[in-house]
């Protein structure tokens, strides 16, 4: 490893080069107007992947292209695969950039652009790691396989029919045969803090549902009418509220049933992060945290379900007074998942409970919008000890495991079509701003990440 | 009473085409466009009164000019206050009149016009019985005052500054003095159904709110934050539905105090006008009725106080699922009340209901947006049976009584400022489209209307 560390400092400022000259292809996968740089940048990594003697697959799909690469095949040893994507958000509004968004600008250690972070920068180390190994040694000690997508900003379309096995003829093979692996790695997440890099090995699912309520036929006087039917605003509310009880438990039949509840020693950890709810507080301009009793603001945050209103609308919405009785009325809503919860259980829990408390004289319809399960890597995994290991050497500092409240659906796909576990290996840090302007990446980081990843080869290997 | 009798007969289609005439002024009073029309019809109305010998006075506001008139004054005899407005609703939209709104057409014994029966026609109805008795006994046998604005349907900014004695100089006395009377009349409702003529004897007050919550400074991503701050979304639900427990009854402090229930007469005459539950289910929409338990439908309607939420909102509204964590949620709602609540109890219970109910981190504004008291005319009233005297003569048929859910401001002025009642005499019927397309009056029931009028200065004057 001494011969490929050497290497990878050797060629410090060629990768920052191509880094930059990554970022200035505007690849906004939403906006057909660039979609010409959109394949520019597809090509660019297609081509990266034939210049260190992988096995690199166009995929043209429905949507933008994928790109597959394997390194070249070792009989016998574990396989990675790794997932990114070359898609970025839209830059607006632009005006709030302080240098334009596809000309990448180094400022204090970091590079400014979008894509530096999200995902470009971050996937990109995985390729100048694979590149050390190859140069150096002619080859990795294990075997690592890409999957490349750009759409990951727009709903992945066609991520979405790869894995269904609508490109298995294109492939030569199905799908779940083309990408086996025993671990997968992604880069798309942020470290605990500056100076603290992270595992995540946690996510919450979700389940998101709409509800709409159909009261009288037209809107109706509130003072001819009010007091004798029922109001589809008043309903909403109400039933929307009988999903908690005072205490703030869900109250939808089954639905901490078969909770994997927070060991002993993931709490002790996360207590051991500090986390600052004081600063929290003051961030998001509030005065009291509140969320389940007996779990810490992390704990609430990554490891406990949740119900969320999304949305709320009916009647009259403008300025002044308008004394109307709605005819109808409706909610979006989630629920944030934790491994153990099921679906099915939550979804006809959750029908019985809204129908009985939808009042007389009001029709309801719930629609299922999507849902996911909430996944969880053990701590005990052994390529989990072997990536801290990597990260640290990288990083100088032994990584935190940490869980991330939101969802990422490849994992869950992943785990479901491959049977296997994702390792989140996040290089960003919290204030990147990777949906807003100024997003940047610290190069220091950019290239720890560059060392992490060429270590995780060489520690994965040894499995 | 007889000659005056024959006296209506004989001018009847003069009686129409002056309806008519009148109904070809576009008088939409909220459309700076008419303000000439609006004006031409003030003029029509102030010089009829000075061609049947009454004094009227034309008072310019800071809105539209109010028509103050008054007949030749008779000592010592009782006084009448009729209200009256000359401004109508804009027509829109206008593809779905079948005739012009503003060529009045007559079609199946009815004119369609806009203004036909809100409130041009019924209103006319005073001023043709007035006309009948000074042009056959001279004068009349009583003294009566006309108050006729043209903004009823857009806010009442003139009227609110008359009544609130801005235009005291103007009156060259205080208003109170100079609309002084011992009973008010209004022609600007319905009779119970055709044939079936009605007054209207009660009206329910309104109190109506505004509730605005503020979480975090931003909208949250529900996936990092969620379960770990209040939702204002959430909160605005629990809130609400705490306004009301199992049973429907509203848990505001005090709200039910002082209520003057209905008389075990009252409800009886309510019974007795065999309200058809199955019809008013059906023209609504909705399989169930659903109120206040141990009330019927016409009560619960007329004589019950209520809580509507008449607008709802919050977060994502658009297509699909957003993750979003609102920032802010709010409502607007109202309160219809009954005499004998009170206004001030009602507001300090609910914004101490409210606070009790509000979860740590979200921080509440409710706004009072306006409040008035409902009012009823006892039944034991000596005007109100000769009023029904009056309607029997001119429809051959015996009146009922009945109360209306909503609020006429005016009444409540008139009660305030004056001390005195109002008594709601209705021409029209429920299915005259006042605010709608194809606006209609029945003629046979304007010509009823008129005579009913002209007796009701016969019997109030042998008070």
């Amino acid at each position: 490893m001494e011969k490929i560390e050497s290497w990878l400092e050797e060629n410090r400022s060629r990768f920052q080069e191509d880094l930059f000259a990554l970022l200035r292809l505007a690849s906004i996968g939403t906006d057909p107007a660039y979609d010409d740089q959109v394949r520019q940048t597809a090509t660019w990594i297609h081509e990266f992947f034939q210049s260190i003697s992988f096995t690199s697959e166009w995929i043209d799909t429905c949507g933008h292209p994928i790109i597959f690469a394997q390194s070249p095949h070792i009989e016998g040893a574990p396989t990675v695969l790794v997932y990114g994507h070359y898609d970025v958000q839209p830059p607006d509004p632009l005006e709030l950039w302080d240098t334009p968004p596809f000309e990448p600008t180094e400022r204090n250690g970091n590079v400014y652009a979008r894509g530096a972070t999200d995902d470009k920068g971050q996937m990109i180390t995985h390729l100048f790691s694979c590149e050390a190994w190859m140069k150096v040694n002619g080859g990795l000690p294990l075997n690592v396989k890409f999957l490349i997508e750009g759409e990951e900003e727009s709903g992945s379309s066609g991520l979405n029919e790869l894995l269904a096995g609508v490109y298995d003829e294109k492939l030569g093979m199905p799908v779940a045969e083309k990408l086996a692996a025993d671990i997968a790695v992604i880069s798309d997440t942020s470290q605990y803090g500056p100076g603290q890099p992270a595992i995540t090995y946690g996510l919450r699912g979700i389940y998101y549902f709409e509800l709409r309520l159909k009261g009288p036929n037209v809107d109706l006087h509130s003072g001819a009418f009010g007091g004798s039917v029922s109001n589809p605003a008043n309903a909403l509310t109400e039933m929307l509220a009988a999903l908690k009880d005072d205490h703030g438990r869900i109250q939808v039949p089954g639905f901490y049933d078969g909770i994997v509840e927070l060991t002993e020693e993931e709490r002790k950890q996360f207590a051991g992060l500090n986390f600052d709810d004081e600063a929290y507080k003051k961030s998001l301009g509030i005065d009291e945290v509140f969320g389940e009793e007996g779990f810490t603001t992390l704990e609430r945050r990554w490891a406990r379900p949740t119900f969320d209103i999304n949305g709320l609308w009916s009647g009259y919405q403008g300025e002044g007074a308008k004394t109307v009785l709605p005819a109808e009325a409706g909610a979006k809503f989630s629920f944030r998942l934790v491994p153990g919860q099921d679906l099915k259980t939550i979804k006809s829990g959750l029908e019985k409970l809204l129908a009985e408390n939808c009042p007389p004289g009001i029709e309801m319809k719930l629609i299922d919008m999507h849902g996911a399960n909430g996944v969880v890597v053990s701590l005990d995994n052994p390529y989990m000890k072997l990536a801290a290991n990597a990260v640290e050497k990288g990083f100088g500092t032994k990584p935190v495991f940490t869980r991330s409240g939101g969802s990422i659906p490849v994992v869950l796909s992943f785990r479901e079509l491959l049977g296997i576990d994702t390792m989140l290996l996040g290089w960003g840090l919290d204030d990147d701003n990777p949906h807003s302007p100024n997003e940047k990446f610290s190069l220091s980081d950019f290239f720890k990440g560059i060392k992490s990843s060429a270590w995780l080869w060489n520690e994965l290997a040894a499995k």
